[in-house]
């Protein structure tokens, strides 16, 4: 340990998680600090005091006793909740505005797709066929955002800004000026009830589950120029059931799906989503985190807190988020 | 004429204009005039004081000798200037936050498309291929938009607002807050060097003609994550030499293209457009007019200019918009 500095152990539990380019990161932005990948076997576990980490596997934190904080890589801390063994010190997840305004880019586009009938047109195109379509203005739209966190509230903001309408929904109450905000199970069928385009920015946690289901599908509003509702997933793929998307793709419940994110990652091969002419799906790349603005991110915080200073964005590990 | 309100002749000159519609909505927002379509056999040309017109064949308009003011159905003039007898008096074309807000839809999303890699997103997910890519920010790219008139302006500002560097170009100089401006031909080439993705909102005119053409692709900016540019043209299709469109596009000067206008419309069954996998075409539906709002536009523009007020958006002769 140089300095005295604290040790920050830094550690991936997925495949295509490159542990030597986060390692090299970190001690450049904790340029004073001893940083360690795992397995380490100089490594005392009491030295660790801090813990960068992207989907360990459940366990592996649990022998660090001196851990004082836990910075989850990435915003949605789903899988780090599932660990009944993590050590129960404060956990921070992702805020940054890189990532923010990668999604407000994936939303923007997607909403605009359907709006524009760009699956119409790009069939018209195949087809050879010169056949321009009504097309009705933004604001004959209204766009439900699940989610009114970083990310939920960054989206209905730029939605708003082309002229949609915008709902949102979340757990607590919100004021959001020019977006209609509802909250909580009271506020559920209000929201839908309005919504044409059902954007899901919501984190996985066990009252969310499922929460796009076919019950919910039939509750969207159907009398905009769109005709069937579409949905919109960058949350996860545990959010949805999707059984009950191709149903209701294929029964008219919806007209089109966009989805980033799938209950099985990377979606396998067999699929009906990959070949279904409504649905336009993207490999769970809607808000890449850029990963230099994470490390600048969890530094910032480690020196504020040892400063006495008070951690942003952690986690409630009551409501899972 | 009822009220001694002057008379106005509603009259279109293509196939797919549809008359008896105009004349019903001109009915109905100037209440108190007399409304005339062609051909009308018990009118005396001399009545006539006001023409609101989409593409009348050339000679037309020449008879009505007491014309006050010519407003014409759409933003772009370039159809009505070929008109060598057109009478000369005030021509006044359409510039309504209803057609602005729609091309702006259309720019963000062709932008959006073409930095978050639709193209190769689409066909992966055709081949049933899981497989993200890098994916750059917003901020990565500098859309040049060519032409920053009542639409230009528009777009650009929207486009900021999302993260791109946005630089613009246009006759006359400019100052737009946040963008880069270059103007005349002397600014013609810096603007190219920066452009990542050009956007073209240029009005067709003797020296705009076929701006869009290799010269001019092979000075676009090609030092980004995109590579090879790209172009947006929802201008005119005389603004494009599409044979230069083709080979840029296959030897690799431009990376992919999105068309809304064409040299010919509609486009022909066998353009190679139809099938080129890195052209995005739409049927010049980028911002269909709301007929509502046009004619709601020229009937308070005839008020105005009767009660002593001035024309807005009169079009400059020598300049040809
Ligand atoms: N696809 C991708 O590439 C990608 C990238 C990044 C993140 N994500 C996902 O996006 C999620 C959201 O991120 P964020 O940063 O915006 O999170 P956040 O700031 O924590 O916001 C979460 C929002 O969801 C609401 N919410 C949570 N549980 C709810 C419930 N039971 N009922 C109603 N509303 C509920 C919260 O309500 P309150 O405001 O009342 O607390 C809050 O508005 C992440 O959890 C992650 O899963 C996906
Ligand atoms: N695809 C569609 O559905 C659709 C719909 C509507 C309109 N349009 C097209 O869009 C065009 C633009 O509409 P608008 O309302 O934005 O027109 P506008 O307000 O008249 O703006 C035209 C812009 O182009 C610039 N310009 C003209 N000639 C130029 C030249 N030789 N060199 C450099 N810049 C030049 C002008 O420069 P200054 O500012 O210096 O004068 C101005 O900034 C229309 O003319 C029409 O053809 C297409």
């Amino acid at each position: 340990m140089s300095n005295g500095a604290l040790a920050l152990l830094v550690h991936g539990g997925t495949e295509n998680w490159s542990p030597a380019r986060w390692k090299a990161r970190f001690d450049t932005v904790c340029a004073d600090r001893r940083v360690v990948l795992l397995p380490e076997p100089a490594l005392d576990p009491a030295d660790v005091h801090y813990a960068a980490v992207w989907k360990p596997k459940p366990g592996e934190l649990a022998a660090f006793r001196n851990l004082r904080v836990i910075f989850n890589l990435g915003a949605g801390v789903d899988a780090l909740m599932a660990d009944r063994s993590l050590p129960d010190v404060p956990l921070v997840r992702v805020a940054v505005d890189d990532l923010t305004d990668r999604m407000t880019e994936y939303v923007v586009l997607h909403v605009l797709m359907h709006h524009r009938q760009e699956l119409y047109l790009r069939e018209s195109q195949r087809a050879r066929r010169w056949a321009p379509k009504y097309q009705w203005v933004a604001g004959a739209l209204t766009v439900g955002i699940m989610g009114l966190g970083t990310l939920g509230a960054a989206s209905a903001r730029a939605l708003r800004a082309l002229g949609f309408h915008v709902v949102g929904w979340s757990r607590s109450e919100k004021q959001i000026d020019g977006i209609a905000c509802f909250h909580g199970a009271e506020g559920f069928d209000g929201f839908l009830r309005q919504t044409n385009i059902l954007v899901c920015l919501l984190p996985l946690t066990p009252d969310t589950r499922h929460v796009l289901n076919r019950g919910v599908f039939a509750k969207l509003n159907r009398d905009s120029p769109l005709g069937a509702p579409v949905i919109i997933n960058a949350g996860r793929g545990g959010l949805q059931n999707e059984a009950d998307i191709l149903r209701a793709l294929d029964d008219g419940t919806l007209g089109a799906a966009s989805l980033d994110v799938y209950e099985a990652e990377p979606l396998p091969e067999d699929s009906p989503f990959w070949s279904h002419p409504r649905v336009v799906l993207t490999p769970h790349n809607a808000a890449d985190t850029d990963a230099d603005e994470i490390s600048k991110y969890v530094a910032r915080q480690i020196l504020r807190f040892e400063a006495g200073g008070v951690l942003e964005n952690v986690v409630d590990r009551k409501r899972g988020y």
